[in-house]
């Protein structure tokens, strides 16, 4: 069947199940109640530390075909999904399914325990590094499937991910299982991603290197929700957790787009006292965040939040009073963590409270302006941020869908044509992640498009001198720059990602390429 | 029947429905899974705010026969209640089941509307004024169900106690339904009672004088639970919301019994690095707490943690050091308002986090040492705190039961003959709401008593040379001062109140006493 974007998706995908195709970026309303963990009870003087992750395996027990949680919060320096992994393997455990909302290079070592079986299902919300390759080629018994950072508690809230056992890795914890990200040699700032899990998950297990005595003072994830606790030698790399400091492109190009992408937002009529914004740490994005710090300055603009992966140049436009509070679901630099431990206006939020459909309105609904990124973006502003041009997972929505359907302004900056050879703007990209309903602007190196749709936005824009052309435009513009259209290209292929929308419709699939 | 306390229970009570008869105090193993709110989604430009209270039965829309919950962390200041009953009431409801966590004599109007069937049942943790009186005399229909402050989110979160609607009382709320009681013309500090509510009702409604811009930062109830926010022009007196500050006894018998009381914990080997407190801020209990904290300033312990319902003695004892933390359910006086703003070891909880039997280990768990108080307490040391020696309603467990049940050490404390006639200590109580094999100590005014359950205790107290007989002497004692022993109150009217132990078990019920 295809789906309202014309994508052509099977009614049933072997390992995944029924499909339910999406229809629209809101056309989802969800039936029945929220999923509850087991009900449990501890008495007075249990002990929740068990000795290693081995016992946890036999207390639970953990048997085949579970599915066990991790969240990415360690990033490339996480050493407790390899640790637990290993242990499973060698448990001779089989068909398990791995969630993990972000996958790292460090995570390489799956690729052994999915050739062997021991893994055979992966649900995340982005794959960075060789499994993303090593999915793309079939390496899973079952396809992987892509949330969204929303669309995963979503879908666990909804009950259609089940999870078994949570293992949170907990930079600290007490002794009665209260985690924090504060604080420990593997410190990373906020906990968002693992807060849902441990929302939900049947079993919850705290794995630290840092366990103190009760009680921890600032909470993330609470006793109540915490089965076991396991001390571990080291739960991860500080190298590879959180940047030192986030830097600033010198790139002549991208601090263009960023200027553009600042002046899109002030033309756009949003700047302005009680303006709120997302941005990333990465690209043109810090540059941009810099633009719009001096707009708000210059401007006197008080505004009201900054969201998001927090970094430390937006910590600094809340400490100068440009906006009121930064809501955190995951923090990218030293700076963040420090700012997260003293400054009561930077403050950790569930990716439930940051992104999900399906609760009485996420953070991103009151989002004014959000720069975005892309591989690439269809005529129709669909974005592909899953796939590159050659068909290999590399990447995946993360809160890309969120918050361009949350968000008033959604910008896409992306250079027209990316390594010399690929086009950005496409009559079809390789992989829809974000439907074009959500986005409205598209800013690149050789000039913008403003979504049709929006057209009160573009008569800003071009009032404003921006450089405004058709989304046409700037495709035959990449197309004459990579010598004539490219085409999408396609795999017939089984089925080896699933690319979940939001509300857990299918957006579209990945299909393999054989190794 | 006959529950394990030798309480004879109905099988099967009308209105309430099925018994199930308590059975001990930790032999309830919850099953299945924790009950969920209805799964909801909210589009970006949502509008949250209506216009009245009427406006959200309509909306919602509130039926016949449905349960409204509140909080009552407002007190004998509450304005809430009596404004939302008196809207359903003029709306010609009937049959409504009211649950607010605490009774206060400010909503003696609601007898009105349970004389005229508006509301028929009526759910609570402690019922003090004239409603008390008119509940014992059968005003509802069905009984009143009494939980413990730890029992009412473990029936809440076993699917037992359905919420319809929660009306939250919100001292601030901002335009998407922030919550926090921090601040606002009545502040009322913590909001942990409320916060479970939040979770679970189907509907949640923000009812609030103090309105303010998006976003509030320090969030208690978070917006993806709130579905409906309406601006009143008062949502409570500040003068019944909180003391102004706490004082301490100055009658020298009770200073004689908290004397008595920080002996026995000090003889008890608890009182050591780690000590963890909680006791309330009436009677004794404070000045107990004074010579508590001397004493740890003498030994120079390091406290753990001070828990419970905080005032500002508990306040001071954080901020001298002797604690490391305070967790707070609920906020006394203006004192600990001004505390919970600005000290960040003064930590809100939820009420399932302080003390729900069904979670993964509530606070209550790790407490070493609670002061309680007592109507009457039988040679078994079961305690009432339901209703006085005359039969009627007076009070409920609140945390009671629950303290009792996670600490180590719980000590009783009450003079030995209530007002020159009633003596506290006696063959059987009238209303059993806390079981004697949770309670350790008794500490009266003519000496105290340690349960025969805990040998070593006792020979500690002894050893320390406190007054210790056993409770069949202090019965003896108390009879002599009224004049014989006094038989306990029966009446064979229909069940008015049925007392739930914290695991939802019935541990007594409370019959009618005709008007």
């Amino acid at each position: 069947m295809k789906n309202s974007l014309g994508r052509e998706i099977p009614e049933f995908i072997e390992g995944y199940g029924e499909v339910r195709p999406f229809k629209g970026a809101f056309a989802t309303v969800p039936e029945g109640n929220r999923a509850g963990a087991p009900l449990k009870t501890v008495n007075p003087g249990h002990d929740k530390m068990l000795d290693s992750i081995e016992a946890v395996f036999k207390k639970v027990p953990i048997t085949d075909g579970m599915t066990l949680a991790f969240h990415h919060h360690l990033r490339n320096g996480d050493y407790v999904v390899n640790m637990v992994m290993d242990v499973a393997a060698k448990l001779g455990l089989k068909d398990l399914e791995v969630s993990l909302t972000g996958v790292f290079p460090t995570h390489e070592p799956l690729i052994e325990h999915m050739k062997n079986g021991v893994i055979t299902g992966l649900r995340t919300s982005g794959i960075y590094g060789p499994i993303a390759k090593a999915v793309t080629q079939g390496v899973l018994k079952k396809p992987a499937v892509l949330h969204t950072h929303g669309g995963r508690p979503a879908a666990v809230a909804a009950g259609r991910h089940k999870v078994d056992v949570a293992f949170v890795a907990a930079p600290t914890v007490d002794t009665y299982g209260n985690i924090t990200g504060r604080q420990g040699p593997a410190a990373c700032g906020a906990l968002g991603y693992a807060m849902t899990d441990a929302e939900f998950a049947s079993v919850v297990v705290a794995v630290s290197d840092n366990v103190i005595d009760y009680p921890l003072t600032k909470i993330s994830i609470p006793q109540t929700k915490v089965d076991y606790i396991v001390k571990v030698d080291c739960i991860g790399d500080p190298n590879g957790i959180v940047s030192g400091t986030t830097q600033m492109t010198t790139d002549p190009v991208k601090i263009e787009m960023a200027q553009i992408c600042a002046d899109v937002i002030k033309a756009s009529g949003y700047l302005k006292d009680g303006f709120s914004f997302q941005t990333g740490a990465g690209g043109a994005s810090l540059k941009a965040a810099d633009y719009v710090s001096q707009m708000m300055e210059e401007g006197n603009i008080k505004g009201s939040f900054a969201m998001g992966g927090i970094h430390g140049y937006m910590i600094q436009m809340v400490e100068k009073g440009l906006f009121k509070a930064a809501f955190d679901v995951q923090t990218f630099d030293l700076e963040s963590i420090a700012s997260y431990s003293k400054n009561e206006n930077h403050i950790e939020m569930s990716a439930e409270f940051y992104a999900s459909p399906f609760c009485k309105g996420a953070l991103v609904n009151k989002l004014d302006a959000v720069i975005l990124g892309a591989t690439e973006i269809d005529v129709n502003f669909n974005v592909n941020v899953v796939s590159g041009s050659t068909g290999f997972i590399m990447g995946g929505s993360g809160g890309h869908s969120d918050a361009a359907a949350g968000a008033d302004l959604t910008i896409i900056v992306a250079n027209l044509v990316r390594s010399g050879k690929y086009p950005i703007v496409m009559d079809e990209v390789t992989t829809i992640t974000t439907p074009g309903e959500t986005i409205d602007v598209v800013v690149t190196d050789c000039g913008i498009a403003v979504n049709p749709a929006r057209k009160e936005l573009k008569d800003r824009l071009v009032a404003a001198g921006l450089p405004v052309k058709t989304i046409e435009e700037l495709k035959k513009m990449a197309d004459d720059i990579v010598g004539g259209p490219q085409k999408r290209f396609e795999s017939d292929g089984r089925v080896v990602a699933v690319v979940e929308y939001r509300d857990g419709t299918v957006i579209d699939v990945v299909r393999e390429i054989k190794a």
